[in-house]
């Protein structure tokens, strides 16, 4: 070793003596930090007031070239950082949809960082892997998917961790891409992939997810997207006439996405009848549950899955409704041997000896790399238990409800969508600009936050129940903002 | 609100109350046992012993109806999860490349957790955004990045946080897609999208990570994988060639991938001459540094980055050798609008009043939903500095260094690539199944972790340096444990 080296070697072994020990002050600092922060979330303002481009000059333009120390970083939490956060876990907050947040699922996620294993193959860390098998057979029971989605069933099923709703539904897609291109091979050995795949066609509601329409763009696929019925969801009747007809026009239907529980107003495409439809032409069947899906671990929700068996993919996000932090996406297949036989791209560095007897994660998946997710599966489950974790899904569900009679005691007011889960869709009754001044200065006010949508030119506004503190006197508080908006609006016109 | 919302009203409340000091102890206790878990990696086996299935029996079948306690949890982690980890920052982990961690970057994600919002637009977080843009700056001027590719410039540019190295070729040959096609229709308004992408062709070099091989086939697109030269470089005489070849069979180039540090032998393409050629045929040129970028913050290594102002996209991982915790894979792109326009989906519940403003990143990349990473960057470049991040690269590469030496020592041995950065590529002198008996036995006796690579027939090692805690008395224990092995092998023979 030069001179050099060794004074670089030497600088760098200092550092790591310290970093233990300062890790244990400034961890437990942290730790404090953030239990204050959640405890006392309410006494923020919900929505920040900073413009673009606000935090640029907060802090240097460059990297410093020696370290700062642990307590200026803290001090800067409060000065940089917060005045820019949207308080997704204020009981205030109620834009989107919920995301998850729990603290057996930050403490995981200490220990995941810890661990900090890339769990790509199963030797790259057997324990990374099969937490996640089991985990997924875990979560599969409490929702009770139909055997055939766990491996713990034997066959050829099974779950695996997504980053996103997005990518399962991208995921399987491709999966489905694969089996139609190989049957459309076993029927027409004349035609080319290509030829095949310019054919295929595949299925969507109109009020899907825009990610779902994303999907089709990166696959480089057609996707048409559907008109449901009045009540806003897909039937078996609409998607068997589309069907129909593209078949007539030389067309090869191959994948077809239901929602259960749309991001607009929470509404249930009618599974029952899409899946026969899909099993009849051979169309792969994906369930894109993202947001509702927690709620099936409660059995009074489930007839809203009914028909599940018949599809060949399920998905929804624990990183949502299920108090395990994002990314944590659950995704069950009953036959993933079309991914991993279409993404099987094998380097002799990610061989191992166990090939076959365990999964391989990396071919269920966009990315090659991924973290230790199944720790926060397995540490949310336990800390609460099925009881809490349905406690919380009925609570919640509760508090929709309460807000939902609010709602229905103002004559002024209307609600625009049946209310299932923990998200009500209302509006003034007038024009969609008086709406739409409504939640400028609702939001504008910046007590509370939500976001809008529209159905059929009709706008509205999207109250959804996100924090797990929320409690009843909470919702009381939004109403009050609400209607005290409304007072406003009315008497402006 | 009925009775039985009531009771569920009732049982959430009183659990929440209990979190927060739990959480204090829980999180506490943890921070402890991972800094302790870290100290004293060297005394773990890396590799362990277990067989697939040996999790399930270990836990329950289902998930528990009542909550857990947190000590019973504490207790599982050296029962159930230890057994079956490969310690990735042990000392004697040599396998694949190093996957960073670092304290500060822990800390980071303690507090990304607990904000835990999802900053796919500027409005659902600002200060997700906004940091991530000036971080990306940062670490941008870091590695001396052309202006072009930073924000701050004031051009079109900028980076952002991709999951995975993976997703960074997915997304720049989107981007090059949705140029092609524009380009493509501009020359010839009678073509389809179809028939133009029908006629897309994308070049990489054989030694390129499995995952460039997968954007294509994720993608859909026919990528050519081209042959380097003698010393395992991809060229620009190589690539003109095959461009060529292609223009003359009516294709249409349009995707170049040059890798800077390849997995199997840290070899580098030659970016000087591959530039002016997709500069000339103008074929998008992305840049995959993943595991060696991180490099380029110490200006001596920056010779092997020359010509990088001609591509138009550039990624590293600084989740592998910049101690910045998986998942933060930096992208920069010259101009991010070829992504943002081909992917761009804009339901009304994502529309917010300062688009255009400010990035919406989800344009950007391939999931809707991200996590605050920004964070672990900020707390690790101002926690280690500049100073002790380049200490931290030259001291590995110092040790690889030493490594080579030992192994040119021993005339047994031959050393099968140049060695530039962390890795050493080595072999007995001898058949490849000699060398497969002396890794399987090496890997067998579970002190020390390598993978091995071949090229063109020849099957090599790989010791890579992973482990921030690695000491010049590590690699001399690594090297003796590869001797005597070596002993053992030849002995037998």
């Amino acid at each position: 070793m030069n001179s050099f080296c060794q004074k670089a070697h030497w600088k760098f072994r200092r550092m790591n003596e310290m970093e233990a020990n300062q890790f244990r002050e400034f961890g437990k600092e942290m730790i404090d930090y953030v239990a204050g922060y959640l405890e006392n979330i309410r006494d923020r303002r919900v929505l920040p007031t900073v413009e673009p481009g606000y935090l640029r000059p907060l802090i240097p333009e460059t990297a410093p070239e020696k370290p700062d120390k642990w307590e200026d970083i803290m001090k800067d939490i409060e000065r940089v950082v917060m005045p820019g956060v949207t308080h997704w876990h204020s009981p205030r907050f109620h834009a989107y949809y919920p995301t998850a947040n729990s603290y057996p699922a930050i403490v995981a996620d200490i220990l995941s960082g810890a661990i900090a294993c890339i769990g790509f193959t199963w030797i790259s860390s057997p324990a990374c892997t099969e937490l996640e098998v089991v985990m997924m057979d875990w979560l599969g029971k409490m929702l009770a998917l139909p055997e055939p989605f766990l491996a713990c069933s034997g066959g050829k099923g099974g779950g695996v961790i997504q980053g996103t709703a997005s990518e399962a539904t991208l995921v399987a897609l491709l999966g489905a891409k694969a089996r139609a291109i190989c049957t459309g091979k076993a029927e027409h050995p004349e035609m080319s992939d290509a030829d095949i795949v310019a054919k295929l066609v595949g299925y969507t509601s109109s009020q899907s997810h825009s990610s779902v329409e994303r999907a089709g763009l990166l696959g480089g696929i057609k996707l048409r997207s559907l008109q449901p019925d009045d009540s806003n969801k897909l039937t078996g009747e609409i998607l068997e006439k589309a069907v129909q007809e593209d078949i007539e026009a030389g067309l090869i239907p191959f994948y077809a996405v239901c929602t259960l529980g749309t991001t607009s107003s929470c509404t249930f495409d009618n599974l029952e009848e899409m899946g026969p439809v899909c099993n009849q032409y051979n169309i792969w069947l994906h369930i894109d549950a993202a947001y509702a899906g927690s709620a099936f671990i409660c059995p009074e929700y489930r007839y809203l899955m009914k028909g599940i068996e018949r599809a060949d993919s399920f998905n929804f996000n624990p990183h949502k409704w299920l108090l395990i932090n994002f990314d944590c996406s659950a995704m069950w297949l009953k036959d993933p041997s079309w991914l991993v036989n279409a993404f099987n791209v094998d380097p002799l560095y990610l061989k191992h000896e166990q090939q076959g007897s365990a999964p391989d994660y990396r071919h269920w998946q966009i990315p090659l790399g991924r973290r230790f997710r199944a720790l926060k599966i397995w540490f949310v489950l336990r800390l609460y238990g099925i009881e809490n974790l349905q406690a919380h899904i009925r609570k919640q569900i509760a508090m929709a409800h309460h807000f939902e009679a609010l709602v229905r005691s103002d004559e002024r007011f209307e609600i625009t969508q049946e209310v299932t889960m923990g998200l009500v869709c209302f509006r003034l009754t007038g024009s969609n600009e008086m709406n739409e001044q409504f939640l400028k200065r609702l939001n504008g006010k910046g007590v509370i936050h939500l976001v809008p949508s529209k159905i059929r030119d009709t706008y509205f506004l999207r109250l959804a129940i996100c924090s797990k503190q929320t409690e009843m006197s909470d919702i009381d508080v939004s109403w009050k903002e609400v209607k005290e908006t409304a007072d406003e609006i009315l008497a402006k016109k």
